[in-house]
């Protein structure tokens, strides 16, 4: 193991999290009048939006509570994620329960999509905030909400469809999804049913979407894991698909270093590595067709800033748990690039969206999509694993 | 006038529509077994998917059918045409009398979207069909379509909603689109509702769209023609409204010259010429921010094929009419840039998607969203006007 590397890189993320990625959103994004946080900023931090997304208002609840539990006791990160979680509450759920999308700066909807990310982000944001204030009603509704995303991923109930039922597919996004949701419940307040519900994601994602034959990790195949050969079928994710590698990895570690799950996060990370990794000019590609056909996403070949903070975590779980070089070298490559060419010198934090050559395409720090997140988990979570790796 | 230009021109956009992009698509596209068309193609015209969107099957038939009926009398074509009228006739319509968006090759119903536009395009493919048939039922059938988008339209007949009602909003693509519609109807097979119908469209896109102030064309506005200072209000899409704008300089035209009407479509051409115009690598943005804020859609500053398509009919027609030689000269730049960007010197049609900086993207020449429509009909609109303008 290169120690002196993981060393440097330790500091490195603790200082990168602490002085320049949370001081660009915090304490100016916690809206004191309206409680949640606004976050849809240009580069300089100007707002360019006052709506708040309810994926990111769920997000930045749970940064701040992770930090205050796992960094240090910041009244002011407590108090931050105070304002997020009571916005959730009181202004982000539905008369049928279930969440929003998109709402105003008042918390009045705007838009309620056909999936259940919304939910899986508050869970995460309650049992952060649960363990951090103390308090037994928000772990309740954690797990409570937990309970329904079960119930919508497997059916028991039901969520409007974009599809007739004429092709039926699934996407590697529920399993993947609902595992790190698992993870994380268990692991901040507890809850009993985490174990044997990751051992059925794992299971899944194992049987129907990773193809050895292939080396690849489909992002959607029909029910029974064929492989749908038309365009949507066809098209995959490498950045996400490397975020699932890192769950499992995360999850090997947790069974004490587990090697079939080592084994099948290091495979699901090589698989997408090759297909992902831009060999011309560096960086992961959005979207790639499995066949090498042409992708329909229009910004497909672009890079965009959080399939390198998956990378940037998978690949140094994978170093840290085999010690395997070759991991090292991709760490350092897509450290590397993704601090070179997402990373903004002036301002702080990253800019969410290169071209394909990795010049900027647009300046937005936080949108409906972007904000306190993928980023500063990346910093957070490698900072922590280094830490206690080198600790040892 | 530049007569010789135009001459040149008239030659150029025949004989690309005849003996480059046309060949492309047709005959190999007609799907002998299932009817329809099977459009998903890549560069070298080999099948990419053989599912069927909507969309471009009624805009397929309404080619085959308008090349019939106004350039020349091939059978190939007629049957061509009947093949996706039949298609559209027997698989592209839900038992709630609404048109699915896209299909499986043997027609079965994919998805269903939460708009109109899969009937606005039937609308004209059934009238040009029913000029080259002599058939009446078909007649009646896009006329009884048009009525039933209209009231779409009104919101007497409602469609599933994306977003709730706490702020309402309305885009320029509804009025555009039924004003393009309702003047083919009327030129095609007539139709006694469109003179008063078009003026109406007219009226809105005027009255709440354009905004002389800020010299600018809304894609979206508030129900009073307010604009909405949020990321998606402040989106502009240059190169619909500059479709826009030639629908409006059709109509004028149809009108004998109307001098209000040049001017309004003008407007609207210069205005977004100025927004869309990309000065640095030439071509059209595909989105702008009102106020030059960043724009969340990630491809914004892509160069699709079909906004040049629409500048090129845009600034040909303000030409003809005008004589102002800027709109000569941007017509000659567009062009340039089109022709040298997007056409395919190896297999013919054009390529969809270029980065900014105008390298190719990808390379499908159709799939759920590209076909052959855009290209053709201005290559044959613009064929035609020149035709006619220098027959006098």
């Amino acid at each position: 193991m290169n120690t002196l590397y993981l060393k440097e890189m330790e500091s490195w993320y603790k200082n990168q999290l602490l002085t320049n990625t949370l001081p660009f959103w915090f304490p100016r994004s916690v809206d004191m009048d309206f409680g949640g946080y606004l976050l849809m900023r240009d580069a300089d931090g100007s707002l360019i939006d006052d709506d708040k997304a309810v994926w990111i208002q769920g997000r930045a609840a749970w940064l701040l509570s992770t930090l205050y539990n796992t960094v240090e006791k910041r009244e002011e990160w407590l108090q931050g994620a105070k304002a997020g979680i009571d916005f959730l509450l009181n202004h982000c759920f539905d008369t049928d329960g279930r969440m929003f999308f998109h709402v105003t700066r008042e918390g009045r909807p705007l838009r309620k999509r056909r999936y259940f990310f919304s939910e899986t982000f508050a869970v995460i944001a309650f049992a952060a905030y649960a363990a951090a204030s103390g308090d037994e009603t928000i772990a309740a509704k954690a797990r409570e909400l937990f309970g329904t995303c079960m119930q919508y991923a497997s059916g028991e109930k039901q969520l409007p469809s974009k599809f007739t039922a004429t092709r039926p597919s699934k996407g590697i996004g529920v399993p993947m999804i609902l595992m790190n949701t698992a993870q994380q419940l268990r692991e901040i307040i507890g809850d009993e049913r985490c174990d044997t519900y990751i051992d059925q994601c794992i299971k899944e994602i194992e049987a129907c979407f990773v193809k050895d034959g292939i080396r690849c990790v489909m992002e959607q195949v029909a029910p029974d894991g064929s492989i749908i050969d038309h365009i949507d079928g066809r098209t995959l994710n490498p950045g996400h698909a490397i975020e699932g590698a890192w769950f499992i990895l995360h999850e090997a570690v947790y069974r004490n270093n587990d090697p079939q799950l080592i084994q099948l996060g290091c495979r699901m990370l090589d698989y997408m590595w090759e297909r992902g990794w831009d060999k011309e000019y560096g960086g992961i590609f959005y979207f790639r067709d499995v066949y090498d056909k042409p992708v329909q996403e229009y910004w497909q070949d672009m890079k965009f800033w959080w399939p390198h903070n998956e990378a940037i975590i998978a690949t140094l779980l994978a170093y840290i748990i085999t010690g395997n070089e070759k991991y090292r070298q991709w760490h350092e490559l897509v450290h590397r690039y993704a601090y070179d060419h997402f990373s903004d010198k002036e301002h702080g934090e990253w800019f969410g969206y290169l071209h394909r050559d990795g010049s900027i395409a647009q300046t937005a720090k936080g949108n409906l999509f972007k904000g306190p997140f993928h980023l500063p988990r990346q910093e957070w979570y490698c900072y922590r694993l280094l830490h206690n790796y080198l600790k040892k």
